[in-house]
């Protein structure tokens, strides 16, 4: 399978769209979901371009992977909560959407489920503030 | 949070728990989830003990995604799936039910949902079948 460079993620890389931008390195980006499945819903993101985990190399998994856990360190203290589920999808087959790799971060709070993928927008001041508090703490 | 000796993932890493060991190497343990949400579900662990991503060492976290890369991309082959759902959870609010770190690796086909997480138990025979498909390819 090939890589599009057209996919939103490539574009939110090259700034040709926006993005609330939570934390970046050299080889990874940290942005929030515009439609979060739970309050505080950031999705990593490698800089280098590969489709998902088939076509990855190690050095993107690995980069992804560390910042995955900074960041749910980090949102277990900025939000409060009382856990983190990790989400990644491969594939129309495996649930992913966007075809560049990416790995759902999902704080969650004791006796809360996922809210539904229903395609729903956050407002971008929420989204901000939720980004500003985790920003403040890794 | 503490690291339990006594979970179900350390019984099986002492051999004192039987299980459907998939793939091992020095760094990383795969067996077959008893309880699959998908035909062909595995679970990567780490042979070292840790509860879940926020306590994991890098070495850790490196080898079960990579790790998770080989079962991925053996399972499309082995299963003749068209897609793969990692999921891993940490802490109870996250889904975590056994606290040592797992990946789960859902091979999916096209057009079928993820079936309950209702604790019904596979045949052993099921499991070992999947499993020696896989062995053949990774």
């Amino acid at each position: 399978m090939n890589y599009d460079n057209e996919n939103i993620f490539a574009k939110i890389l090259r700034k040709e769209l926006p993005s609330e931008i939570v934390f970046e390195d050299e080889k990874t980006m940290v942005i929030m979901d515009i439609m979060p499945r739970t309050d505080g819903h950031m999705l990593v993101i490698p800089k280098a371009p590969c489709r998902n985990i088939l076509d990855a190399t190690h050095d993107q998994l690995n980069a992804c992977i560390a910042t995955a856990q900074k960041i749910s360190k980090g949102a277990m203290d900025a939000f409060k909560v009382d856990g983190i589920t990790v989400q990644q999808f491969n594939e129309t087959a495996g649930g992913q959407e966007v075809f560049h790799l990416h790995f759902h971060i999902l704080p969650r709070k004791s006796g809360t489920q996922l809210r539904p993928h229903d395609g729903k927008m956050a407002d971008s001041e929420i989204l901000k503030a939720y980004a500003d508090k985790i920003r403040s703490i890794i």
